[in-house]
């Protein structure tokens, strides 16, 4: 929703490699403000452009070193006893986006990769995927909802979004995975997602 | 995103008329539980259809209704001391939407409203609109910031996003007029939105 601020034609199809996250980081727990603060310092991101403000944090960059980062920064937050959420905005292609704030230049392994393999706790996610300026939107949805099925992932139809459920690594995997189907069909897309952990709800009760 | 189940096309209409919000409480407190089951109990939710599970609570019925009933859970959550955000998504219209899980024939006031009128405070709020299936929704989306700027919540463009402050009921408002808008510019459109109270974080030194 930014305006274009493109200096040259050059600049400007550099807006085409751009994938940003925007998320906020829910720890329900009186600590909250540790919590945060610690995951925001150990998730490395070197391999993104990082802004934060009161409402959320946003990397940018290219999808796979974007995804790491905040893998890497919900992972590190994680707590045995804490029911937390993670609330994140995926985007690529806005037709008003800018071509700075980001970091395109980074090269290599990712950064957070090798100290998350061995963390491995369930989560639950739902997600709601939005394919722009496109009339046959809906059987784009449908695709990557089977994809989560071929996935393992359980998905499941609610109002307005799709749960799913795994490891936390299988969960960003499948995230990623929609994320470059998307930008493989369609000009511009959003992917809003909420993951959660250690929830004390038991859906059976409610 | 759910599968059509319409039996006739009377009841199909009907899906139409369906405004509903999907929303998830975070109260950044160790007692989060008994917050959120004290508002959850609290808000009046007799104008509309209500369902909850370990991630979100959706309300289903007339936009209005909706949207009191959304207001009144978040304001009776509201504690001082208490960092708490709000997520939700406004839809309307989806294609795949089902004609049931609603409250259509509920009339009379809003039933939060009046135990609202006293209470006031102030909130940053984020919001992403989506108008779907439509070429020009850069548009629209520029019509609901000017909207935003016109009702004084100062709207500023962030990557992906606006923000906007004031009042709490003057962001309720404000989030209800652009879902009025949209229902009579586009056949679907989705709203997602954050409301943060009393965050610690100081944006001068972010």
């Amino acid at each position: 929703m930014k305006e274009t601020q493109c200096s040259n034609e050059l600049t400007c199809d550099s807006r085409k490699e751009i994938t940003g996250c925007r998320f906020s980081l829910y720890p329900m727990d009186s600590d909250f403000v540790k919590i945060i603060l610690h995951a925001l310092k150990k998730a490395d991101t070197s391999a993104v452009w990082s802004q934060s403000d009161a409402l959320s944090t946003l990397y940018r960059g290219r999808l796979n070193y974007v995804m790491d980062a905040v893998k890497g920064l919900f992972m590190y937050a994680w707590k045995k006893e804490v029911h937390m959420s993670l609330e994140g905005q995926i985007s690529k292609g806005c037709p008003g986006d800018t071509a700075g704030d980001t970091k395109l230049d980074y090269t290599g392994d990712l950064p957070n990769n090798t100290q998350l393999q061995g963390i491995h706790f369930p989560a639950l996610c739902k997600l709601a995927l939005y394919p722009m300026g496109t009339g046959d939107y809906m059987d784009d949805i449908a695709k990557v909802i089977s994809m989560a099925e071929e996935q393992g992932l359980k998905p499941e139809t609610i109002h307005y979004a799709t749960r799913i459920q795994g490891d936390i690594h299988a969960l960003f995997t499948y995230l990623e995975s929609v994320c470059s189907l998307m930008e493989s069909v369609v000009p511009h897309y959003i992917l809003h997602f909420t993951i959660s952990v250690n929830s004390p709800t038991n859906e059976e009760e409610v």
